[in-house]
């Protein structure tokens, strides 16, 4: 299941909103249909954002269209993930020097890869044998192109014959423990779903070895954006004193930022919350506050997981 | 809106699986039927479920059922919450005595109420002016039959001119907060849903400044269970130094039962986690582990509420 592939112009894309029911490609013509699937979440998790950012600035590079405008507007698709503007940063740069579009934004799809795979390796060896590994939203390779970040080692870890068992959060509002649910299967990884308020009482029955989680963005000081969800486990982890990790390719560092209280917090339709799987669930009228992600502070990470392996303060 | 009537042998209940949608009444007409309402949840919240077994054991005695036997058959119904329990050895008490087992259930239903609607009076007065309080699952009118618990205490608060505003925890896998969300509507409380997995960063925002929930068993030691969900919440209030009420009649309270272990904790189908509003969201073959309750250490509880008042130890 190829999540990207890019010939004559046309970024060809694994649409996940039809996941896990249905494998159907979007085609995305041009950098405009690039942002919608972008903003639409045909294509999510910070990794992947950024690999399908990148090829919607080259797509608006050959089609003429002025740099920097094109690149505030694939910027804004979705704000709180910074693997996009480094994307575009790097893209931007190479343009700038001249190369290829196409073969910068190749470039940056094959420096996402091999960091995730990467990631993978330094991950697995923090599961230990029969570990129950509680994982949050869609970290996979769905969520990369290949790979995965925390899901990833979770699998790659499967895959070296730890006898891993994965608690898999739901996370409302949009399922993605559904998209994680699938690649465990399909990887024949023992598992279980449950909602997100589920895992505080299974840490303190001590059914859950460690926590792993992706980030969307990792400021200097360390700490982080990911999927709205990510701050209460981590909180729970500390006072069960269970390891939590984080893990996340370079691309997904703040160089700039100092702390987290500046991450802009992308808030999206309430409907996402009123209408789960679709279909209504609360009184006409009620009125909803959808915050996509959450901050999770430094102090309460044991330590994060780069491609250049673990390290206990921010990464660099 | 009454949610209970009982007349000629027959239980008329509010179907509270149509809320908020319609407002549809559910005729027991024997206690067979009214067992049924009870594990389906038609009639749910712990005050409520404890009036609905009273009138379940007078129609079995009515109808010359062995009392034991339809006893034991009625608490099976549901496990966790023991409103019912101490309701069937009330029921049982007076028939015992000769007393007529109808008017017993209705002495059990009133004093339900009485005690709720101090609980309302109490609670209301640990919310300041301005407060925003966050609430878990439905522990309002609905949940009890009149007046409800902590609900009860938020929507007695506004009354009072308060100016109170809540946060309604969606409440996974069942959506409570959609009847939470639809009492507060009809009385015209400003209030927001969100997932569940939301109320961490709210707090860590500041913008909660107090919990309030309800209760399914409280033991000797003042542990105890609450809808899944509850846990986390009281965890993340102590890490935020929020206080955290726990709001529930004299009836909720297991005078047996030393510390929250040994609660039996009620495992439903996972079709109530993997269909979202009754729509498949997760592959087929998908496991789901579906806990309803989970048990919070009286050490995370700030105080409790009962018809007696407040009180900081656990209450008798």
């Amino acid at each position: 299941m190829e999540v990207f592939s890019f010939s004559a112009g046309t970024l060809k894309l694994l649409d996940q909103r039809k996941l896990p029911f249905k494998e159907e490609y979007l085609l995305c013509k041009n950098y405009k249909q690039t942002i919608g699937a972008i903003r639409e979440m045909a294509v999510r998790g910070a990794p992947a954002i950024s690999i399908a950012g990148a090829y919607a600035l080259s797509q608006a590079e050959k089609a003429g269209y002025i740099i920097d405008s094109a690149a505030e507007e694939i910027l804004n698709s979705r704000p709180t993930a910074i693997d996009l503007k480094n994307a575009i940063d790097f893209m931007k740069e190479g343009i700038n020097n001249g190369e290829d579009s196409q073969k910068r934004a190749a470039e940056w799809e094959q420096s996402i890869y091999n960091k995730c795979k990467l990631i993978c390796m330094h991950g697995a060896e923090l599961i230990g044998e029969g570990n129950r590994v509680l994982t949050h939203c869609n970290t996979g390779p769905i969520a990369v192109g290949k790979y995965g970040t925390a899901l990833g080692a979770i699998l790659y870890a499967h895959k070296k014959g730890k006898g891993v068992f994965a608690w898999v959060d739901e996370t409302r509002p949009r399922f993605q423990g559904a998209l994680t649910s699938y690649e465990l299967s399909e990887a024949g990884v023992p598992h279980n779903v449950i909602t997100d308020s589920t895992a505080g009482s299974l840490m303190r029955k001590g059914e859950v070895d460690l926590i792993m989680v992706g980030a969307d963005r990792i400021c200097k000081n360390g700490d982080f954006a990911n999927k709205i969800g990510t701050y209460p486990l981590a909180v729970l982890a500390k006072h069960h004193r269970i390891p939590f990790y984080v893990l996340a390719p370079s691309s997904t560092i703040d160089s700039k930022l100092e702390s987290g209280e500046k991450i802009p917090i992308e808030r999206r339709d309430e409907r996402e919350i009123l209408e789960p799987a679709g279909v209504r669930a609360f009184a006409e009228g009620t009125r909803a506050a959808n915050f996509a992600f959450d901050v999770t502070p430094a102090s309460l990470v044991t330590a994060y997981v780069t491609e250049h392996g673990l390290s206990c303060s921010p990464p660099e």
